[in-house]
């Protein structure tokens, strides 16, 4: 397959997995830089993720509109998308779900959302909440224009994950495994946490120094981490559309 | 297929979906309006919606009564949609369900369940509780003529969801589904707010204004409706039975 | 087939619904009492509830012993059963099983479990809390014997169940239908409940004359508990195996 | 099959509970000592547990390497495995996991975790929780060298179960059977003792007299543990890789 095919097959095997771990249900959306011109992005037409095929996919530009003529209904939140795009060059894949166990810290004004398990770290050490109605009032909370993607993505900045008080998050990554595997602990840190709060005391977070050792550490085509994206695709029922990367593939030689 | 026979299918799949949904288990029920005659209504015989298929959808009239002869048993509470028919025109489909995680908004009376969360919008400004007790002292709590009905229709008055105290909610809409993403999403709204209680501090929940604009923007045949609803079919193993109405195959014309 | 066939095949459905209905995991047994004999009553050997079936029954007498040689291990915890029909004739049916959602109750002393929702009026108005340690001391908390079921049977004394601390619960019914509704109904009543307190302010539980209105319209064999019995037969994959009794297939006339 | 052959089949079984049961997820592993040669273990090539099969069971030594030539990929924290073998010569089995319902004791400190539920006595009376910033700093939190392994395992001490602060917990068992049974129920011990702390009021956990007599009652080979072993493995889709051992097959006579 040329390198556009196995993105946009990828993107299918992300969708279903965001499916099938509860990230997202009906709504919510994954998208993905175009590998070779990176004023465009794939995401799916308007579908629920776990019926997304490769024919779902379309291609937009930095301005949420896509790039050939298109009779399909688009996703009202594309913006989300394009506007992280723009003002982050350094990021190749997008979330935005609701995935329900983050919404309390969203709309809780007593306990920041901040990394106390190893696997939440990729949230990072500061998880912004930005509030539609700060600038644009009483809406419908979705955004639905670059203005809006805009403001989102300006408090995201430097983020890896800004929460939207109530309505849910948009997450950020370097590729697509790191935001699907960003995105499905995102909620596991936040139960943790909600837990940790419940039996009392004083929690003990990740330090500063140990979010930066395990972003330091991480790449999303080690071994460990295709580990996780086997399981998951096996799990949502896709692990026969899985194409390994040669850098997954390599394996480290133990010699007596 | 007529309209009747489409409304009879969609009230097959929505039986399917609130079960797979957790809404309801062996009991709670879901009733539309006839589209022709707005005296009457379809409801299932007394059976679990999980098993619910076309034959076992009767057809009542606003008495809460068989309008043609009937052998099979009846729900013992169809009164609630009866009288919720009767007293609101405006109102299409109604759903009686015990769906759990709301129970306990009906019998703490320190947190008012209210929309914190986007997709909870629909459930309206004010949730009233019902107490059959209130009018009806000790009963076994189901509301099994016109009178009880009636009285759980005039706490309901214009808002869209009443909670029952001790037993479940009554929801209304004006479709049906319209009133199925409402009772889905219902339960989702009130684990939000019950773990929002637990992070402490002052909760954030949606304005007047965004549960009004969020209303002004539902249609219940927009794409945005119908992705969830094609999804829930699938998810509940009735995606075969889906009919697309005309308004959701609608497109959108994205011209370059 | 006989009564007694009916009976055992009714039993094996009890277990697998209980399974499923996660009350029972690898521990936790049904048993019902001897249709004919009342001095005895069948339960599994000792096999995970989710594995039975019809040959894996046996008949055991109220000394907890069987009836006939049996070279087959059985239920350590076989004297629970034994000691309630024993102590309590109008009892056909017992549960005794770890679900977990009730475990807190047995340990945390500030709060009663006492029904707060209507499915949970079965559970009675008092549930007694069964400790060990409180005549036997340490021990390793099973129930092994006579004296230990009769010690817990007292406590039950003429109540539906008694939770035992740090380990389940006991519960006991009139039929086999009304033992199984009452066990999978206990732990959501035991989580609204939890919830409920949660949410904080006082809380409403079921009256006294609202437990006791719906106990008196209880009817094993009505249509409205054949539903949950059919619903849940289904849900466990043994619908197949139902034996409808010709009460709950009576059906009533509306006639127009 | 030899006893090595029913070893790694046994392994591969409790892989599949593992996960089923999701004590694992993608990560996560369990091992298992050699039974001829105290010196090795086995545990899977780097992999999901929910996909390991025969031919994935690797061979390691004290040192946490291979002990023949080995071109996969190993588990970065196998070393927590090796440390265990080495400091503890009556363990025959390690699972190290992040099951989610124990993350929270590992970072709040105002309540240990103890056994509270009977299922729960096996993990002890006692549960350290190691910090690895304690001796290493700021790390990725990973226990990637024999110095840390047996750091970890100078804290598990003669333990049953350590949590590791942030990241999970490490289980050690006289079997197989036991660290499965083990890591199975001390995510319910752990959430059944957070839901007390909630109802509120004095909590009664095990006694130690309690947690001393289950511990002496224990066998791993069991008709009452075969039970729980061999639903788990039926649950998990693997139940036709069962090999009775002769102990569990062993009988009890009840003779009139």
């Amino acid at each position: 397959m040329s390198n556009v095919d196995t993105v946009i097959q990828d993107l299918v095997i992300a969708n279903r997995i965001l499916a099938k771990e509860d990230v997202v249900d009906a709504y919510g959306h994954i998208s993905i830089r175009h590998p070779d011109n990176p004023k465009h992005f794939f995401i799916s037409r308007s579908l629920a993720p776990d019926l997304v095929e490769r024919g779902d996919i379309v291609e937009l530009g930095l301005d949420g509109q896509p790039v050939r003529d298109e009779t399909r209904s688009l996703y009202l939140e594309r913006f989300i998308h394009a506007a992280i795009y723009e003002a982050r060059p350094d990021i190749h894949s997008v979330v935005h779900a609701h995935a329900e166990d983050i919404l309390p810290f969203g709309v809780a004004q007593a306990t920041p959302l901040k990394p106390v398990i190893h696997s939440g770290s990729f949230i990072g050490a500061n998880v912004p909440v930005w509030d539609i109605a700060d600038k644009f009032g009483d809406t419908n909370l979705l955004v639905v224009n670059m203005e809006q993607g805009r403001d989102l993505a300006k408090c995201l900045a430097n983020n890896n994950v800004a929460l939207m008080r109530g309505h849910g998050f948009a997450s950020a990554g370097r590729s697509l495994i790191e935001v699907v595997r960003l995105s499905v602990y995102l909620p596991r840190n936040a139960r943790a946490l909600l837990r940790a709060k419940q039996l009392g005391g004083e929690i003990k977070y990740l330090s500063q120094g140990e979010i930066a050792a395990r972003a330091a550490g991480y790449s999303p085509y080690s071994l460990e981490t295709w580990r996780a994206w086997e399981y998951w695709a096996n799990k949502a029922g896709c692990g026969h559309l899985l194409t390994k990367p040669e850098a997954a593939a390599h394996t480290h030689a133990h010699k007596k």
